[in-house]
């Protein structure tokens, strides 16, 4: 099923799923990857959806992603309170912790193995993006050609909504909600300046993709295009600096001010960054951040006397439980919940994906998708959502991204601040050697 | 009465207040400086509590502070919708404009006085800062020379928490709950990632005193010094690269990682902003809110291959409404009630102040200060609240802020975004000829 097919739904997860066999043993979940204000939701689904299965004995959770797992650094989670487990669906960041660690090694590979095998780990759940698909799909593989029985299920996971297959992914719809949010209170401020050369600059995260950008078109009223943000820059589109700042004069011309989001990612011509930096993470990734001082400096230079405030949002974006979605979060549980429950009725080298419903009325459903389909591969950003300018969306991205937002995460708060829960994390036992990582 | 002094609470407001002289006419209200989350809740108080007084004929409100008294572009908020004045209580920003127009010739004031005496205006408004305050005195005094009968007060609003003679200024409770909760979201965020080579940059606000910084202490658990922020970056400690450098290094001993929060306006020894002369030499011209980027610089060049990670909070720290404090929230309604109240029981040339209760627990009353008192003058944040480390506060600081950010405004949401009001914003008619404004 293509992602942007919104006819033809249909229930994959119970039409396709093989004969059930049980299996006992225990589950070992993980997470990975970049942080989202819903992934421990995601989590709490497994753990509540586990303990309704007699073949699952313990629910272990690995601690770092496979870091963890290869150290043998694994939590007893049957030993949490259900106060906790409750209170993982409104806190933010990986309760279990998480990496960014890249299996190269076969010998990483085997380890892992030796660890599922000293615990009896029959189901394997691995919270994460596309890298982290690509690991549970090794590992599978693996235990396959060793006689090992193993169940994997991915459980998607990104605010860059990049995976391919599934409708969206958790995460995504919080880090918009809180984007749409700011710049929506953001754009009332520049609005009461009453300024007639105020450009405001607002840098999103967005690697190789304009997912997160696009979703600060929300912000706009119904009928409204000419709310802000008044230029959303993508890495869809490659930036051409004359253009921009002719965009920039007209937007001046008609509004108070001019409000820019941009993706960190944005490229010029030859597909350079325009804010490049050294600096890459562990999977080769460049390191970004930049694009927002670029286009600062760019504005200021270009159009002198002119007054420019940037503000960079960083990790508060994909942290802000405070202001996160409530269809996302409920979302982020489901795809928790129906990875068990795929895994005990037979599936294996699946990822949880998400089904939107055909009706006018938002709705969704979970399926399964091959996990080949998804390691390694990213869903791009469809370019004909992107109208004609360049610079805004169209109706058809409006219609995919506003149901996703809907609802109010309620967040406890203490003393002013929100409060969250942290796994008291019972360490289980080891059984193996230390391992060296890395 | 000092802005530290606790005990000796009295309601000055009921004891010092003159004769009452019933004056009748109309009131204008105007709003200046930089919006506040919760501006617009002092507009509320205003005209909440204007309608309660029979010797008040018109409620008017200027647009865009005194630029617009200057072209007399006056709205009629009495012709508002009682939905539309209760939805100003959690509206951010200026629901009348801004300004940062400071008056400097005399036929200004001139002007405003024709333009006060064109609409029978006897009761004058002024929600802002320092130089607000400052404007709202002068404006006065002429008024008195003239022998116009003006009744002058004014309302404090300022993020920035520098107005002497008041306990604190409505809005600061909002920007550093906002702030708090965002470092608080981070702080799981980072922790999760489980690196030691992690440092975290939070640029927020703060020109020339550290108030809005310090706030973000209240992220910290009650008796976790350990928890983040880890080091917080005022301007009343001068700035040491090698310093900074040695605790960031000891920070990433101690813990996963190291979250840095800074005031925009830090300075070295010699006094200069950091920033200001780190963005000289790349682009010529000093400019604030690079001090973020250049600390960022300043950790990836001196600890090489360090992960660096660093956000600017920007114009949304002041915008946040669907994060602010309904302490701050109601402290702010209050001020606009009582600068009514005042005023018509004869009071003028005042600023409203907030005065703390004594008692354990947390109070706070009205009272007023004299307008010369306050004009123009800074209250600066008090050395023996930051620890003698230079990065941490201290419990006093933590007994004061902590009340300020408690309660949560609770914000409609409609489409997942938060939902805000405009005014109608009715003109009246122009009296006058054309004036040419600055």
């Amino acid at each position: 099923m293509g992602f942007l097919k919104f006819g033809g739904f249909s229930n994959h997860q119970n039409t396709q799923k093989p004969m059930s066999e049980e299996l006992s043993g225990n589950i070992l979940v993980a997470q990975s990857g970049g942080p989202t204000a819903v992934i421990n939701a995601s989590l709490a689904g497994v753990v509540s959806e586990a303990l309704n299965h007699g073949c699952i004995e313990e629910i272990y959770g690995g601690l770092n992603g496979v870091q963890g797992i290869l150290k043998e650094d694994l939590v007893d989670l049957a030993e949490e309170s259900q106060q906790v487990i409750r209170g993982l669906r409104h806190t933010p960041a990986s309760a279990l912790g998480t990496c960014r660690y890249k299996i190269k090694r076969t010998e990483d590979y085997d380890r892992i193995l030796q660890v599922f095998e000293a615990h009896n780990i029959r189901y394997f759940f691995y919270i994460g993006g596309n890298d982290s698909q690509d690991s549970a799909a090794q590992i599978s593989k693996l235990a396959q050609e060793r006689g090992y029985e193993l169940r994997v299920i991915g459980i998607p996971k990104t605010v860059d909504n990049d995976l391919p297959v599934t409708d969206h992914c958790p995460g995504y719809g919080s880090v918009i909600k809180y984007i749409a949010s700011s710049v929506k209170e953001m754009s009332l401020d520049h609005e009461a300046l009453g300024q007639h050369d105020l450009v405001s600059i607002v840098e999103v995260m967005g690697r190789n993709a304009g997912w997160i950008a696009a979703g600060a078109s929300l912000a706009k009223r119904r009928n409204q295009p000419d709310d802000a943000p008044h230029i959303i820059l993508m890495p869809e589109i490659a930036f051409d600096s004359e253009r921009f700042i002719y965009q920039v004069q007209e937007t001046l011309k008609k509004h108070r001010y001019c409000m820019v989001v941009t993706s960190e990612g944005i490229v010029d011509t030859e597909g350079n960054y325009v804010a490049a930096s050294s600096q890459a993470d562990a999977f080769g990734h460049a390191q970004l951040g930049g694009a927002g001082e670029f286009l600062h400096n760019l504005v200021e230079t270009s159009l002198g006397g002119i007054r420019v405030r940037s503000c960079k949002l960083g990790i508060t974006q994909r942290a802000a439980a405070h202001c996160s979605s409530q269809t996302d979060n409920d979302e982020a549980y489901l795809c928790g919940q129906a990875a068990v429950r795929a895994a005990v009725s037979g599936e294996t080298d699946k990822m949880v994906t998400l089904v939107r419903s055909e009706s006018d009325q938002y709705g969704c459903e979970t399926s399964l998708a091959p996990l080949v389909d998804i390691a390694n591969q990213v869903k791009p950003f469809p370019g004909n959502w992107i109208n004609e300018d360049g610079i805004s969306l169209s109706f058809q991205y409006q219609k995919y991204a506003a149901p996703l937002i809907e609802g109010e995460v309620k967040v406890p708060y203490e003393g002013g601040i929100p409060q969250f829960v942290a796994l008291s994390g019972n360490r289980v036992s080891k059984q193996l050697a230390p391992y060296q990582v890395g």
